[in-house]
């Protein structure tokens, strides 16, 4: 079972190496009858595209979407949708150097280990390229999902947090900054933060903040395939993520029931919802949301001491277009995968109706 | 696809209830030839039983494992194991209060909404009670995995927390106290805590830290079944758990990449190991360590106002024999999770084989 | 990936050997709220057990269900339904003369050069008991599909064969005789047939037709899943089985296009049926019908020639209590698997509305 | 859970409607370090082509493979390979008659009552143009087959039988003659039969043989997913399939046990094979072969009396250019989804060893 699989009713496969001829995925499972906004979805791709700002990388490549079946007439058939993304601006020479070294930090090691081959190029299957293709499966899934807002953002870069419950906060201003940050005052000092790291051939972590609103209850398959552990690896099978935590999260582990537990409205609603919008693995109508932490990439513009594949200490240095900070770019990764595992548990719910 | 099994080549189905006439499950995969051994197996469900110390729920349940089938003369057939545990200390009656009545932060609320209907006995299959059944299959899975070392502890219980590096840890202590932490000054701290939490009728959460050594590399299954991915949904998917967080987790994302690399040995080891074990979602052979939150326990012994099934505010209070602390008694249920995903990934591992 | 599951949203499981403690299974993923007519599930028990008839096996097994789970005050909540039936009945010493030779076209060899061990007691796992199982869910799945009626009859024994369409028979008259044959003058000649062959201590093979009525169009999962081939792969399963067709089969392949076409009426519905109920791998509201091929019994109660695990040549003559032929006894097997494959494509219908 | 996936260990996931821009798959799970000889890869697509003799359709398709990922300096890297074959020589215009026409006995109405919308251009998804994806997936799976032999081939078209055992025939003739049957002079009597039929612009059915050679023992995976049912599955998925027997199949069912039995010779082989090279599920070593049936090609060059999607009575006749029997080019594929179950039982057979 290699993993490039996901979800089970809206199931996305992927394919694809950096610099590769191309990458791209099919969807199977998308119902029938959904008009596509094909402006949408290449909007969403804008948004995860490198160079689309000076915190981010600035290898250009175009991301233009191309699909070759289960729509007609603008309309999704029911059938597989397959899609392809053409690389177009590979330098593949700027790899030539790691070619046989292992970089720190890197999957070069463990794909080798595994696979005992690699495409080197461009870091190959493991490099974050890959989510292009979650993001267009991704931009899909929201449309079918209509009804549900789903809406991550960048909360905090390195120790920069932002510091009010995220009811707080104006999700239309994400867009509007270079960082995706809502709060302007967090988002200069975050940006700044970026430039300097940068400046220093450096790079920095950060967290990505997710809040799905408008989510019907009953979603969420117990035991095992409870809707917040499903979120959870589709965060996690996100490059650098090195953790998850939803509704009150570790915070939660320091607190006493009595304090933690969410009273009940008349109506079914809480009062507070430290439970993140999910009971037992099953979504109770209140806002989902998690947080999820990124590592700092691990190409650094500076000197570093590692091995190559002889075993043979040697000295490199990354070279390449790389970011700085993966976050600004990664907002709408989490959103796709968010919406991916949204519409699957929508489409497992919908054959529960109880009329026979 | 209901979520009632984990795993792909070695799979886990369970069924059961806390109050139904018993709870069981299927082993699905477990390869032929392994001679069990049954004394390490129910030393298992002792670790996880009810009433095992001062500080856990006083029920008292036998937990006595039946196999029924996969087993012959001692050592498995390569055919399904099918397992049976009779529920034998039931005391219905000690919900009959909460027939109509949705607790705070329980699932009562959620399995209503998504079925219609519940077995409201005893929070029925919402109860910690089914995790008796990961137990007694990662116990088989911890025999499968010979070499490799699974060790959790409570690594936090409130505000009180370990402050020493696992590697300072004698893991040989865990289980030499209730709480099964291998920090003894902590151990009685976080005692206790747990005792004057009881008194108060109140709950508390925690963190259990779980190391994983021994552990070849190339086990992982990228791009969306990553080890750690699958690690993280196999501990979100244990009752109550809040988040989850591998190597440098959350930490992780305050630091720089210059910091944050881990610099490799000639032999491929690395000198420090804030990936925590796993590279592109790929063992490289260091210790996989990762920690998981737990929520306080939301059964409470003090009054508190919810809502009935018609939507009238009651006033409710719990009853019955419940945990003041989750964390004790989780350990062991982390411990199988973990050994059903390193099973289920070694499986996956051999037949990568590349001699033809 | 072990093969005991069938189903994906209507699943089984299935565990035991014909002499372990219990057979029983797991069925995850059955709707909640069906109230469950339980003597119309020991009713298909009844047709499948041994000892019914003097033409069948005359073991007598209790074959009692013992349902665990998944069932609240006579209605499923929607959890996993675990149940059990307890072996009451075995004669394991029958067995010991078998305990290391391989029986003529018996599963002995395989499973040995499989597992590299067996539970040779009754033939293990490979005994049609496993098929109890699935007459349990298959009951079920009746029950949910309510509208559908799923009929299966004995078609032919040996040379014997019904010459009739099956629009001129009365289902009504399947459970009339023990050879389930609604053709009575056949049904009598079938009879006498199997006692000749039981007399002489040898056994007969036949066939099964089955004919699924009033299914709505739609159903079926192509390119790969489609209805047919499921059904196919379905009744392949089942022990004994060497062939499958579905409308014109065999035959089909000797006609000409404008022989074989089934014409439309004005509403959709077709003049003649030689594609037996699906087009493209999707029903198209027609009966579905198709016929089953079972082998002879392998077990004979004559002397034969064979050899043990050492490879040496030994003399063997069949003992205990079998069948001179399996058709009978396979009917409600067949309609069992029947039904859980409609079931599962009835509810992965069900997710495909457009109504967003 | 949509159909578009075929394969657990070795899977394939294919797209394409006949007349969309391209058709195409993903192959997850082949193993790393397979040199590919693509020569070999395009032998076979040459051997589903259209045009390719005049006993088959004219159409005239370059079927071109491209490869875009998984495969690096000519040798597979375990990551996904997914592949695009471009639509090159669509007459779409030959299909408008029928955009709004149910064709007799083909897949255009059951798929407007699934969907609700097609692609009616060549039968969009429901076209055999789909199993070239099936031919390249194949001819991979043949590679990494190595021992194994696959060899099927024409045993019948219309009431033209071979009437040799396979073991009298020479496979290396299969290639010499356009309906690619073994023995020369049904071979002939074959092809004329075909050419009389297509002169009255009328269709024929036919039935291919499969033989697999060289199989280890052990292959297989009880109780639903037996090795003959997931083969008979295969075949059952291919357009035009009616019938799927293997060993004995449809004859057995007249045989008496002590004549069906397979006797063991001393090394474990069997004097005779009625078995068809499995029992229980399991693969013994000895030769499995299989019979599959096919139905006449639907589309007839008659004039044909159908209806229209408003359910009005219409006049069609065929037009475009299609095949007169589909056998001759049904070979490759049977061969290919042979190669797909093997690979993927082999690669589940490898994870079943015992040196832990």
């Amino acid at each position: 079972m290699a993993g490039n699989s996901f979800g089970k009713l809206f199931k996305l496969t992927t394919f694809g190496e950096s610099h590769g001829k191309a990458i791209g995925g099919i969807i199977d499972g998308c119902p029938a009858g959904l008009k596509l906004n094909f402006e949408a979805i290449q909007n969403e791709m804008e948004r995860r595209k490198p160079g689309q700002s000076k915190i981010v990388t600035q290898r250009k490549e175009a991301d233009a979407v191309e699909f070759y079946s289960g729509i007609f007439e603008g309309e999704t058939t029911g059938t597989p949708i397959g899609f392809v993304i053409h690389n177009t601006n590979q330098k593949s020479k700027d790899y030539s150097h790691i070619k046989d070294v292992y970089r720190p930090s890197h999957a070069d090691y463990t794909y080798d280990k595994k696979y005992g081959v690699r495409d080197y190029r461009g870091g190959g299957r493991s490099s974050a390229r890959e989510t292009a293709c979650r993001v267009v499966a991704g931009a899909i899934a929201k449309q079918l999902l209509k009804g549900l807002k789903i809406n991550a953002f960048t909360s905090s870069v390195g120790d920069i947090f932002i510091d009010k419950p995220y009811q707080e906060l104006d999700f239309n201003k994400i867009e509007s900054n270079a960082i995706r940050c809502p709060d302007e005052t967090k988002a200069e000092e975050m940006i700044a933060k970026v430039q300097a790291i940068k400046k220093e051939g450096d790079t920095i972590g950060g967290t990505i903040t997710c809040v799905i609103q408008n989510v019907p209850a009953g979603l969420g398959e117990p035991v095992f395939d409870k809707l917040h552990a499903e979120l959870g690896k589709a965060m996690l099978s996100i490059n650098a993520v090195k953790g998850f935590e939803y509704g009150s999260g570790f915070c939660g582990a320091k607190m006493k029931g009595s304090d933690h537990n969410d009273l009940f409205n008349t109506d079914g609603s809480t009062k507070t919802n430290l439970s993140g919008g999910v009971q037992g693995g099953i979504s109770n109508g209140m806002d989902i949301y998690f947080r999820v932490a990124f590592k700092p990439v691990a190409t650094v513009l500076q000197k570093q001491s590692t091995i190559n594949n002889s075993g043979k200490t040697v000295e490199m240095q990354g070279k390449g277009r790389h970011d700085p900070c993966v976050v600004p770019r990664a907002v709408p990764i989490v959103e796709a995968m968010a919406a991916l595992v949204m519409a699957d548990y929508l489409l497992l719910r919908r054959q529960e109706s109880r009329d026979w």
